[in-house]
Formats: structure tokens, C-alpha cells, sequence
């Protein structure tokens, strides 16, 4: 595989509306303000702050259900805030909107949850309000009790949550790219014409999973389909990523780790005939950066004490499937087949030169994080970052948060800064839609060797 | 029944994310925005414009469809932007939010798109992003094309629409009411608990359409249950109002017919239990106001002559579920039984003098409004509006748009004055949520009265 001329350097902010997202407990800090997740304030502020920055998005995290497999309860992730309670990101974008110009969102959201009638209507919505900034995370749930709370016995399998999901993209695309021709919707106030009639087809689809009889109520968006994000890892979810996604988020505690799932990746891509360079890779990672080295150190000592344990390993049982209460703090992590997310099982247990013990998980480490953790000067940071690009050929960086808003801060006035200064990083918004902004060569719609493009009349 | 002491009048601007609400093809008219309903800046523009005016909400339709059953099919709609193309109403929220401080927002959403668990995050989501000021109207679908586009093969009957939408009612208000204590998100960055996890309780719902089983994904938000707004007007309607709503949204084409629908909806409230006047009643209104008579006079005829034909017809045969095309201009318009809004029906063929030919709907008028039309000065409109709110016991209107942005500028500018002038409207929001807004005497949580009272804990 040759590698392609020098890319830019992606970079998300990753957020959650919760109080604590990857890293539990933070919200104790005394100078965080994660327990605002739930005030317009929190995320306008934030969006303004990483556009300030050039991110190119703001990524946000959705699980729709909640951290129960640890001790087989609740209780740990409720007292540490992890990821619970949430609210539905979804409504969060059009106040961003508003008080930006450029950054993209990521916007996670569950298609097990919804319907492609309504879902494309929603999400085209979105897609129009930001004028093309919007990307859709695909997800198919991994907690049981999401399942539960929408009134199913349990959670589908997780190779037939694939299924259902390819079901439900055919659905989309038809709705998206099929039903409305280009300048369907002609506005002609001369002739009094608004839509075409003859330009609107009624989409037929009856799939095994889903079923849609009618025109997309939505006239078409800037980009149509929203860009295409996707998180699966596993061999199902590669397969998955090589046929839909345009970016996709990955997790590696090791370069070598993720420079293996950016390889499956892109060999998915190819087998699907595209251009494997069709596909972003975006690698979790955890920043403390400070203007000296030794500063940083003292700030990771700062944050750590309020990670919260329990609330720490009530996330990794959640994203595992394995209830680690049941373990001590130096056992070592088993391996096991699951029904959650099937990659973090194999990087936590496979993909590390050893595997982990539980107190392992407990502080800023990759294996923690799933994820690589850079912490130390602009310098240190940026030397790391370009270290795992080379290794791994990912595109970029989805930013976990820890302490808000600083932690943000840092990254915007210190860290930028020194990887524009090395030319890593862009110092201007390119025009265009999010789709325009990371495919520089492409146009505003999924490109023509994407499937989705296949239903455009 | 005995009048309450002077009631405040309560104005709601009634709008729709589609190029035409209730009046199609004034989206031609030379110095109309509606058109742009698909940008964020026509809705902070106009949220801003409201909020300047003291106006109570912004309420925004929803139909989830399209209008085909006039002459078979969606052509005339979509021809008239008639209510086509739509977007989601839910997505333009928050960004509205950020740019006001008071207004309140009606969001009507159908149930029959979504499931409990999923819509309470959502509407919760939305309570707390705009701090309380959330409504959302209760809709259960009324166009066969919805109902097809989520995969079914027709429409429930109506009668059981409201069977399915008390099922979801019992299932929301548990989720909303009962499934967090009060304080149970106690934040306490001392102790580091962020939810008290004896304070928050599972869920379990098994009705005859829908089962939860889970604890609500989101902590209760300032109102827990968003105010509840209904808007069926038919006999199961009214049950349904009597029980649930905390504002109904109502038509009539006169006085009498607004006035017998109040009576039956305060009195369905009253056979609930309830105090009949915790019920507002707003009766849908368009106002084309000008500073003297013979202006707004001239104002109707320029914006009659942008009005389209097929497109009104094409909404009323939607409203009706009768196919108009079948009519000549003069044929009276006959009753029939039919699974859409059979409260238009009715207010349409018996609940006027006489009723109305095929070519009165096709104007300014009380029939092809369904609900009085207020043209005139200031003093004019005041005048008929306070003949309404006497004649028939309503609180207030729903003010439909006709020529935007010009015809909220001259209700807020023209209108609102001679309203405050007269002591018939405020000078000054009141502080607090929407509830607390609306219905003073109460607080910020649905009063004890309210059948979703009772799931609280």
C-alpha cells in the first residue's frame, strides 16, 4: 500500500453531553465544567473555542443506554457521573451552528433506535441548518440497556446489528441521494413553482429489517448524505467501514495496534472498490499539554486524582462486556468473546505487549484510554502525534476531553500553534461543506465510488 | 360555568418548517423569506423578532407527510410548498434558544414516529437546553403518506390513535415524573457523587403498545414534563385534551364554534379532575394588521393574489382526508366521515352559517382558514380580537403566518402596542419557566391535579 502525498492533520474535539465522557470523574476538578453538560452555555462556548482552533470538527459521543454491567448495577457510573445522565446530542448542533462558520460535528447516533423515514428527515434537517457542516457517527448500540429501555428483550448480535444497519443504509441512501432529484426544488417565484413534481420519486423499499413506501419529506441537504462516520472495529464492523464510511473513529493503546486496524480498514475500502484514502482514520487520543514538560507532568498529577475508579471500570465493563468488579486490582485482563464492542476487548487483551492488569485501567495510560495519552510541552505533544501518524498512517486525532474548559484551552492556544509552526497543520478553514474540507479533491457528495452515490438519479 | 378574573391573552407566532404553513404560495409574495425556512438565520431572526413583541411562544407545526389526497396524488403540494418540502422542527430549537431569553417554544412532534424512551431524552434534552421553555404538542398523524413511509401499510384508526398516544403518555410520564427523584443529580464535587443512585429507579412498563424497561437516560430537566400542548379537537380529542393538555390548539371558523369546542375541552378537563382553566385554549388566527384600515386592506389584496389555488386545496383535502379535486369551485362542501382531522371536517360543513363552496376556501376567509382572520388598523384587529376572546372563552391565538418576516414585524410593532395600550396584553415577560409563565399561580412541574402528577415520587 503507497502511502499517499503528505495529508493534512485531522483534529476533533470529542465531547459527550454528559457529565463525565471517557474519563470519569473529572467533573469533581474544581476548575471543570463538565456538570454543565446540560446548559446551551457549556456548548456554545466550547464550539466557539475549537473553531477558534481550526478543529475540523466537534465529534460527539452518544450510548444510548447505560453502564450497568459492572457489579451488575448502575450505581458506580451514576455516583461518578460516566456517561449518565446524557442527553440526546442531536439537539445540541443547531446552537453551534449558530455561532460558527466552519467546524463540522459528528454527531453519534444509534439506528437502532430510529427509523430511516424519520432519521433522514432529522439528520437532513441538521445537514441544512449547518449548511453542510454535518457528519452522522453510525452506531447499532452495545449496551443491553438501551435494548431494554426500547422495550426489547436484549440486545441483537453483534454481527446481525451489521445486518440490520446495512438494511437500514440502503434505506437512507434511497432517501437521501434517490428521491429528489438535483434542482428538484426550483424556489421559482416567477412561475410559482416550489418542487418540481416530476423531479420527486417515491422510494420502494422492503428490506429485511425495514420498510419505506414515499418521497423524503426533506428537500435535499448541501451534502445530501451527511458524512459518514463510523467507530466499529471489529472484523464485522471493518467489513462494514470498507463499503459506507468516510471517516472513521478507531481506538490503538499502541501505534503498532492501530497502524493494524488502519490497515483493515483500508483494505476493506479497496475490496469495496474505493480508494482506501477515501476513508480518514481518526485515533482516540488524550492530551495534558502545558508550556513546559515538567508543567504537564504536575497537571496530570493534578487531574488524577479525580479520576474516579469505579467509574472507570463501570466504562471499560460497559465497552467489554466483562464485569471487572468480579476481578482484583492485579488481575490480569482476560480475554473474551462479548456482545459489546468486540475491539476493545482484543486491544485491551491482544494488542498490547502485555496484557493489562485492572489497576492499569485506572489512570492516564493507553491502556486506560484504549488510546494513546500524550502529555508534556507543545513540543513533546506534537513530536508524539507525529510519531503515531508515521506509524500508523491515521489521519488524525478525535480529542478526548478531561478537564473543561482548560483542557481545550491548551490544545487551541498551545498545541496548535506549535504543529502549525511545524506545517501540520492548517492555519485557515478550506470553503466548502465538512465533506469538501476533508476531501479537498472531491465535491459536496458522497464521491462515486461510495455505494450511496449508486441511488443518484 | 364561571369566568375566571381577568385572564392575560396569550399570542403564540404559529409557524412551520416548510416554504408554506397554512396559507400556500405566499412564499412568491417579492418580499417574502419563507422560502429560507431551511436556513438557521430565518429562525433566529424571526425567534428574535417574537421575543421583542413579549409574544408567549413560537409554536411550530408538524405534519410528518405529505399532502397527496387531493386529485391522488403530492403534485399541487409540492408545486405550493404546500407543507412540502419539511424539516424537523425538534433541530431548530436550541439554536433559537441561544438568542432569546424568555419565549417559549411549541414543538409538535407525532408519537407515532418514536418510542417513549428515545422521546423523552430527546424533549428532555430540549427542556434543559432552553431552561425550561419547552412545549411540546401532542400529535398523533393524520396523513396516510407518514404512515407509509415508516413502513406501515395505512394509518391507524383514528379512535385508536388516541389509545396508542395514552399508552405513550403512561410510559413518558414515568420516565419523566417517576424515574428520578427530586435532587437525585445532587453535582457534589466534594463527596464525588454526581447522581445518587437510590434516588433514580428503573422503569417497567408493559402496555398495549409500547414497553420500557430501564431508567430514564437524562435527569429530570426544570419542567420534567414540557409544558403539554394538544391539538385534537374531535370528541376522542377532547377526552384526550381533558386528561393530558395544559394548552390545546384549536380552530373555528366563528365565535359559536370556538366557543362550543372551549366549553367541551373545559369541561372534559373538569371531568378529569382538573380545574377547567388550567386548560389555555388558543384558537389559530391570521392577522394582516396595517396602520390604518384601508392599508391593511390593500395588504390583503396584494398578498391574496400570491394565495395558490391547487395548494390550499391540496391542504384542505389533507386536513379533511376529501379529495377537493373532485369538486367544481361552487359545489358546497359536503360532510363526511373520514380517519383525518375530524374536527376540520366538521368546523368546515356544520359549524358555520352556511357551508361554504369550494371557491370560499380559496381566500382570506374564516373558512379557508378554519379560524377568524383579523384584517384591519391596530384598533380593527384589537377590536375583533377581544369580540373572540369574549364571545368564546379563549385565552388567546395562534397567529399564522401569511408574508414573512413583515407580517410578525407589524404584529409586533403595530398590534402589540395597541394590545398593551388597552391593558389586554404584558408589558414584560414574567420570570421563570414556560409553565411558570403561563399559569402564574403554579409552579414549575405539572400541577397536582395532572394524571402525570401522580408518577411522581
Amino acid at each position: 500500500m503507497s502511502r499517499q502525498p503528505r495529508r493534512e492533520l485531522r483534529l476533533n474535539t470529542f465531547q459527550m453531553a454528559a457529565p463525565s465522557h471517557n474519563w470519569a470523574g473529572l467533573w469533581k476538578h474544581p476548575r471543570d465544567n463538565q456538570a454543565q453538560y446540560h446548559q446551551l452555555r457549556y456548548w456554545a462556548d466550547m464550539a466557539r473555542t475549537a473553531e477558534r482552533g481550526l478543529l475540523d470538527g466537534i465529534f460527539i459521543a452518544d450510548v444510548f443506554g447505560i453502564y450497568d454491567v459492572y457489579a451488575g448495577n448502575a450505581d458506580a457510573a451514576l455516583v461518578a457521573g460516566a456517561q449518565s445522565p446524557q442527553l440526546d446530542p442531536t439537539m445540541l448542533i443547531s446552537a453551534m451552528a449558530l455561532v460558527t462558520e466552519h467546524i463540522g460535528f459528528g454527531v453519534t447516533s444509534s439506528l437502532s433506535n430510529d427509523h430511516p423515514f424519520s432519521f433522514t428527515r432529522r439528520f437532513g434537517t441538521l445537514d441544512h441548518l449547518t449548511n453542510g457542516r454535518l457528519g452522522w457517527n453510525i452506531v447499532t448500540g452495545y449496551l443491553e440497556s438501551g435494548a431494554r429501555g426500547l422495550g426489547r428483550d436484549s440486545l441483537r448480535d453483534h454481527d446481525e446489528r451489521y445486518e440490520v444497519a446495512e438494511d437500514f443504509m440502503a434505506a437512507i441512501y434511497q432517501l437521501w441521494e434517490g428521491s429528489w432529484e438535483a434542482g428538484a426544488a426550483v424556489r421559482d417565484k416567477d412561475t410559482g413553482m416550489f418542487t418540481h413534481p416530476e423531479r420527486v420519486h417515491a422510494v420502494a423499499h422492503d428490506g429485511p429489517y425495514y420498510r419505506v413506501h414515499g418521497r423524503a419529506l426533506a428537500e435535499p441537504s448541501p451534502q445530501r448524505t451527511p458524512l459518514l462516520y463510523q467507530a466499529g472495529s471489529s472484523a464485522r464492523g471493518q467489513q462494514f467501514a470498507g463499503r459506507h464510511a468516510e471517516a472513521c473513529f478507531i481506538n490503538g493503546p499502541t501505534p503498532a495496534a492501530a497502524a493494524k486496524s488502519v490497515k483493515a480498514l483500508r483494505e476493506s475500502a479497496r475490496n469495496a472498490g474505493r480508494d482506501p484514502y477515501d476513508l480518514l482514520t481518526l485515533l482516540g487520543a488524550t492530551v495534558i499539554v502545558a508550556p513546559t514538560t515538567s508543567e504537564a507532568q504536575d497537571l496530570r498529577d493534578d487531574y488524577r486524582r479525580y479520576l474516579d475508579s469505579a467509574g472507570q471500570l463501570a466504562l471499560v465493563s460497559g465497552w467489554t462486556g466483562m464485569d471487572l468488579s468480579q476481578l482484583g486490582l492485579d488481575d490480569v485482563l482476560p480475554f473474551a468473546k462479548t456482545n459489546a464492542i468486540q475491539s476493545t476487548v482484543e486491544h485491551l487483551t491482544r494488542n498490547t505487549p502485555q496484557p493489562p492488569k485492572v489497576r492499569d485501567l485506572l489512570d492516564f495510560s493507553p491502556v486506560g484510554a484504549r488510546a494513546p495519552v500524550f502529555i508534556g510541552s507543545p513540543v513533546d505533544v506534537a513530536d508524539q502525534m507525529a510519531h503515531w501518524v508515521a506509524e500508523s498512517d491515521i489521519d488524525g486525532f478525535n480529542l478526548v476531553r478531561t478537564v473543561m474548559p482548560e483542557s481545550l484551552d491548551a490544545i487551541v492556544d498551545l498545541l496548535i500553534p506549535e504543529l502549525q509552526n511545524r506545517g501540520m497543520f492548517k492555519t485557515r478553514y478550506a470553503q466548502g461543506t465538512l465533506r469538501e474540507k476533508l476531501f479537498p479533491a472531491g465535491g459536496k457528495l458522497l464521491p462515486a465510488s461510495h455505494p450511496g452515490a449508486a441511488y443518484r438519479r
